[in-house]
């Protein structure tokens, strides 16, 4: 699995069109080919922190989400609403044992 | 989903030892009620570096993970193995909607 995590931190004003905007951007990706994961979480002790856990089958399945119109959607609606820059950490799944790792 | 990010460093001449043992506690966690994921992940840029990526459907299928046999032999197995003390992150899963949050 080739799996990225999202480290999102949100304007507190804004959590809850971050919220709305990404559930959006979840129902999209969760459809798309080789996509094992879109999990979207929020900090028990900071609701302006997000992570967006996404797994795709390979490296082209993740490469092609940055190609959809839910992707660019999303990345359109929330640029303002960030407190700081997003920051995307990659890491190789071992298990499950699916695609490439 | 109730979500734990388990960040783990792991002795470097220990790093196959830890995946074979995480491999086990993996196999057995996914056949729990209430398990959604739990995912093994290695960071690309120091394999010493593991995240168990351990989701459930409620905090009450996350506590019983704790009392299996497999977690037990796995936290024992692993204990010589780390570099530095595990430390285990909580986040409420808010999609995919499953379970409490």
């Amino acid at each position: 699995m080739y799996v990225t995590l999202v480290e999102v931190q949100v304007k507190p004003d804004r959590v809850d069109d971050f919220i709305r905007e990404s559930a959006l951007n979840h129902a999209g990706s969760i459809q798309e080919p080789g996509n094992l994961r879109f999990d979207i979480l929020q900090s028990p002790d900071d609701p302006t922190r997000f992570i967006l856990y996404e797994a795709y089958a390979t490296e082209a399945d993740a490469a092609a989400h940055k190609q959809t119109a839910h992707y660019a959607r999303w990345r359109e609606a929330v640029a303002d609403w960030m407190a700081a820059p997003r920051r995307g950490v990659r890491w190789n799944g071992l298990y499950p044992r699916v695609g490439s790792s």
